[in-house]
């Protein structure tokens, strides 16, 4: 229940909570490596014009930061309305957004709001890795079920679930990390509708579904966005951190009911998103055209890589490689991938150990980090 | 247990946690008016030199925010360990330092790690009134113990509270808010003394001095960063909101001994800080002479304030007046305080309703600040 704590001439310990003992902080490794395609990151930097704006949005901004930043934000939540227009073609009104620091916090203000002890969040694994966090964060419980052998959800193993957890929290991941894998919307729509028939403390189930990678989807690959009039339960999130080239700006989001997002307002930390944040998010968006200029050039790099990995075999075995609609390609399977991750490593190349046994994320960089994941691919597995 | 939410033609419920149905979200009124002395914020914002510093940083930061913030941030943390240095004598060790997204975030991150479920953390009352938010939203139990009449804390009154609730954190806060009242640290040693005889699951409990306005303190208090030696359990928390007048950029920080701040990294949602956010607050620590500027001239309009306050009187009762050491005053007390904080606003000066029953806070603003809201004063409450 507690771990060791000691200052010059001291020791002690301290009360650490009961479920984060011996826990080692999350995150993948940091380094300083030619080719970074392990956190799904977009590979290329902002243009001069976007930097220009976002500093001069900045100035202007740094000029009052004595004062606290609108705690409401609405400007930066009717921007982030526009450009979900525009994207998949659904309106929502600015108070039907909501934005915090990286989709991390804003899955944080959702567990806060309807998760917590005695309650359930569930999903369906091999998910997202920072899913159980969140969970641990806000005492709620998690549970994981499966998804099936081509990583695709079940819609009467879903109902069945959801029915058997009563959850009041259950997160669909489209495009799901690390696997890539989209749902069509007849899955999420039987996930929503059962939902309704959950009963927590009389209430139905939320749905969450995290689209971080939605622009990255294939063309005619719809949004959960298209549901979100006929389910005041559903949440569909986004970031600004993949397609949008601004990981390090830290902007998550995610449009739902008003109500939905009332409660949200209830957790937020006061004054959560600073006034630099919404400068930069704003002067961002305003620039959405360039900065997702890549997009289609990270699609392509992406179909390719996928089918370059599918020719290859290993003793006449060809390699599995999961469907992708998002920025980064599950390949495997590996008897040792320490082994191959430790390889790809000693040739410049950094991807992510991580899903199910035996499998590498790769995420999609430049044509040069591609080359050089490829070359250093067929060196390490004998390809 | 459930809140109703609608959407065009369907409307139900939502599985709200218990904990917060029907709560409010919190902040202070955020009002376009002419003197804002309702958040305690810095008067004067950041000057030519410092935003300029502050738009090239971000520049130089913007070029490559599509890769994800230097999670560790340990160039942040240094400078802010070397500024505590300057500012108070003490030197910490860049991993000692913690920061976040303002001391919100701070304070969720230690009751993350050191509260939760079954345990309680203590403070004494009145005192900041977020301390239960942050309570209710790690599932943390809230304890308040009393201060005394004129807002000191008795030590055999604080020593005689942790030894009955056996709390797993204890808040002091000095100078607290919204009293201004600062802890000898005789008193603050003796909390931690008393800290180490609790038994929480075999640990003793985390003691966390608040020094959001620490800057602001009378010549010869001290700081209780000269107790971190001393005591592995203590933390102190500042904040660049206040004193350095950036309270936009939402930069909260702590420093403690190394294996607390060791426990926090394992709660923060990974990237938690911007490369934004460092790259503001680096560029404003490069300036803090100039940011803390004001700090000099705040403390004599505080001082004039409390004595012009202190040498009003109604019907011969001169008003009541807290010792302050923060950029604040709270005074009473008035059978309608609501009346007199609506005839300052219809006036055009913004104060906070906050404290016990009758009293008042106003924050000190820039001269011209202070003698609307004196002005405004005299005619509201006849004085």
């Amino acid at each position: 229940m507690t771990s060791p704590a000691s200052a010059p001439g001291r020791s002690l310990r301290l009360p650490v909570r009961p479920g984060i003992v011996g826990t080692e902080p999350y995150g993948a490794p940091q380094l300083d490596v030619p080719h970074l395609l392990n956190v799904n990151e977009n590979p290329y930097p902002p243009d001069a014009d976007v930097v220009a704006s976002i500093a001069a949005d900045v100035a202007a901004a740094a000029g009052t930061l004595n004062r606290y930043p609108d705690r409401e934000f609405l400007g930066l939540r009717a921007d982030l309305a526009d450009y979900l227009a525009s994207e998949s073609g659904v309106r929502v009104a600015p108070e039907q957004v909501w934005a915090a620091n990286g989709s991390n916090e804003v899955m944080l203000h959702l567990l806060q709001a309807f998760g917590g002890p005695g309650r359930r969040v569930l999903s369906f694994a091999p998910t997202y890795s920072m899913y159980p966090e969140y969970a641990r964060d806000t005492l709620t419980e998690w549970v994981a079920g499966r998804r099936a052998e081509d990583f695709t959800v079940d819609v009467d193993a879903a109902r069945a679930a959801v029915a058997t957890h009563q959850p009041s929290v259950i997160l669909l991941t489209s495009p799901n990390n690390p696997t890539g894998t989209t749902l069509p919307l007849a899955t999420v729509r039987a996930v929503c509708d059962a939902a309704l028939e959950v009963d927590v403390d009389g209430a139905p189930a939320v749905v969450v579904v995290d689209e971080a990678y939605g622009e990255f989807r294939r063309i005619g690959v719809p949004s959960a966005l298209e549901l979100l009039e006929e389910y005041p339960n559903l949440a569909v999130s986004r970031t600004m951190s993949k397609a949008f080239a601004l990981a390090g700006a830290r902007v998550g989001y995610l449009a739902a009911s008003r109500d939905l997002v009332d409660v949200l307002r209830v957790v937020r930390l006061p004054y959560h998103l600073s006034a630099v944040t919404q400068a930069v998010a704003r002067a961002a968006l305003r620039h959405s055209t360039a900065l997702l200029a890549q997009v289609d050039a990270l699609r392509t790099e992406r179909d390719a890589t996928v089918a370059w990995l599918r020719a290859r075999t290993r003793d006449g075995v060809p390699l599995d490689v999961a469907d992708t609609d998002a920025n980064f390609v599950l390949f495997g399977t590996f008897d040792d991938r320490h082994a191959v991750w430790q390889g790809l490593l000693d040739r410049g190349v950094l991807v992510r150990e991580t899903g199910p046994d035996g499998w590498l994320r790769v995420s999609i960089g430049t044509p040069q980090d591609m080359t050089a994941f490829k070359d250093a691919l067929v060196e390490v597995a004998g390809l």
